[in-house]
């Protein structure tokens, strides 16, 4: 082989992994698309510059953990190794501390695409997808993992509390203009109304439908925890949002392949429910701590994916 | 078409309709017939007008999700989408309170007949049964939910507590005679002699065989919660029982249709197990001040009817 | 038939359910060897008589429901039905107390062989094993029904703990000889140098990979608790090292049968999971007070075998 084409041949194979890294970044938001990647992450870097670097190395190493395991070259090209990575590396590097947390961030990347391969294989024979499950087992397993090992230093954030000493108190202004951008923000654990408009262009970029959906969804979650009661500061940081968006996309676009009867509606009862679930999930964690993470979008999903099977009108 | 034949051909409709909402109760009871689905709808509307009147309106919006949603016409002839909604409807409307407390326990009801559409594709690999988890499920969320949404407002019932502050106390007398009847309407949350004599007419309107395991599900509950040394107050109120008659059905007729060669005596065991599991399961849901319903039943009953698959001869 | 030849062929069926009652044990440490069986029959007996007793009544009691229930031959002469009940077995009367403690033990080592049978047919599809998940559930629910039922009395090591008054202490010289053999004993609960020297020999005799493989899974685990700041007082006792040398035997040798690539690669990696898994584990066990036993073996196996589906070259 000549030299030239060999380059070719490299230089061909490091596009491909690098449009796999991208796309395993707007996997995230249940997207394939090399652009809404890019704005992703440089959404990301606007709000932080490591945080920004950190995201690319972790879908570097989810991309990689699925190269060199061997996995079918088209799971690696959507991306589909890299999202839990991406999602596991920034949970970690913010929620721990300490010297060398952003080396147990990586590690815990790893880990994720290894438990999304795992996940995978169990949840194939139901035709229901994987979502971001790895990210949040893995983000747990590391948070309730520092209480017995001295390598993992949490951040203050995270305070176990008795459920029997609980007092919901949901007093407090609803800043709706920071829910309306804070939500879409949350679902890569930063905030601020630049952010939010950079990931509602990358969203935009990759459909108007989708775009549409994203905003949809937002708004739903907004006006569901506000009629039911939640909690104002939770509301207005968003911390309803980012689920219902998920949620959303997946149900009325991503996993909608077939244009069911009922795909926009299923779609926004799914949003409305992850307010709920949220709701639900933040009790059950509280004795540990625990943020609820995607995982309100990951039930939301699964409930009604799963139910389409059986009831094809949804 | 002519007017009659319309009208005939809508009356038909209708008529499998109520027939199918009315399997949706018996089958709370694992039991597909009308007439005992009337007589369970009689016994709890004698507990409470309300109760009944809720209990109706829930079975028919499960059995409605299954006509809209396509589901295939058998399983909602059986009933299959009604009873998990039967269930939920009744939990909800009694463990909330506050004026809109029933609109909440009817959308539950309609989310428990999504969520057993989830499960029954889920599961049908396994060829094992949903039975009551999609209820269990979506009560325990909901109660959850409850501390952190206003709009769900909680009746003072259900108190977490520390499991290192707990003492057990099994002192006070036993009623057996409260707890031969209470059992079996602890399935619907009713109490009172005539509510369960009702219950059992019901079953026994179904069968003489499955009205016989009603009554030995009953029995070996309350000799087995009496002997490990369960709370009396329990025992006495039918708590250590309906997981028990649920569970003997289940295992000994219900899904015992090629009549093994252990077939009763498995339904036995099946019932005695209840006993220690709705013990561990309270102690589970302890600190969450949750209720075990009749996930002790379902447990149980996954366990043996899993087994037999690898055991033949349970 | 002549009374000599029906003689023999009792005696034929007794001799291979002798085996595969020795096999059950052996199968604990994922090994059908009924040689190494007596040998950790021994090492149990050297350190309680009465352990060695009910340890070899738990896998007869195990074998015998799957030769009643009428499982296939095959699993029954490997010992499949063995191994969860022997771990029960041991678990239960040494976490029990009171006269009967050994007579609820053997019944836990019932219903942890007709759990395995439930898992089995449950995970058939996935080409996962069951592994020591059947015993951990049975162990943990019978530990839970204790705060319940008076006829379960707990011995007083189990003590249900707030996670906020959690405070890590990792204090205290490591004894690296007790460290050395302590790690092995600890997955039969035993302690001690002999028992320890006795166990790796019955893993030696059935291979002298399997023995290196132990080794080197207990030199990882030391290594990497050590390293990861855990309790020294747990990592010297043996209760960060039994996890890792399972995982190492599991993925390396039992379950790597067509010799990937990277299989001895993945069993390290398997091995070192282990350690922050049991961390993760015990913080999340916390408010019950339950030990963490092979769960973290169980959980790391099962993402390794899993993932090797998906990802080839694992």
């Amino acid at each position: 082989m000549q030299n030239t084409n060999h380059t070719r041949w490299a230089e061909g194979k490091l596009v491909s992994f690098l449009i796999a890294t991208l796309k395993g970044i707007s996997q995230v938001m249940l997207i394939e698309n090399a652009v809404t990647g890019l704005i992703i992450l440089l959404a990301i870097t606007t709000f932080s510059y490591s945080l920004g670097i950190i995201a690319l190395l972790s879908a570097f190493i989810g991309t990689i953990v699925g190269v060199i395991g061997g996995a079918n070259k088209e799971s690696i090209n959507q991306g589909l190794f890299g999202y839990n990575s991406v999602l596991t590396g920034l949970a970690l590097t913010l929620f721990l501390t300490g010297p060398y947390h952003w080396i147990i961030a990586l590690v815990g990347a790893a880990l994720a695409a290894l438990l999304t391969a795992t996940m995978m294989h169990v949840m194939k024979n139901t035709g229901i997808p994987v979502l971001t499950f790895p990210f949040i087992t893995v983000t747990w397993f590391t948070i309730l993992a520092s209480y017995r090992l001295e390598a993992f230093r949490l951040t203050s954030r995270f305070v176990p509390q008795d459920l029997s000493n609980w007092q919901l108190d949901i007093a407090g202004k609803i800043n709706w203009l920071e829910g309306a951008f804070d939500g879409i923000g949350q679902i890569f654990f930063i905030e601020g109304i630049l952010s939010g408009i950079l990931l509602f262009i990358a969203v935009f970029v990759a459909g108007w439908k989708l775009g549409l959906y994203a905003v949809l969804g937002n708004v739903v979650a907004l006006l569901t925890s506000y009629l039911l009661g939640g909690e104002h500061t939770l509301i207005y940081r968003g911390l309803y949002g980012y689920n219902a968006i998920l949620a959303i996309i997946a149900v009325s676009a991503t996993f909608n392949t077939d244009h069911r009867r009922f795909g926009l509606l299923s779609g926004i009862f799914a949003a409305c429910l992850t307010v709920p679930f949220a709701a639900s999930i933040a009790t059950w964690l509280l004795p540990y701590g625990l943020p609820a993470l995607t995982m309100p979008f990951v039930l939301s999903t699964w409930l009604f994916l799963g139910a389409k099977k059986v009831l094809p009108n949804l």
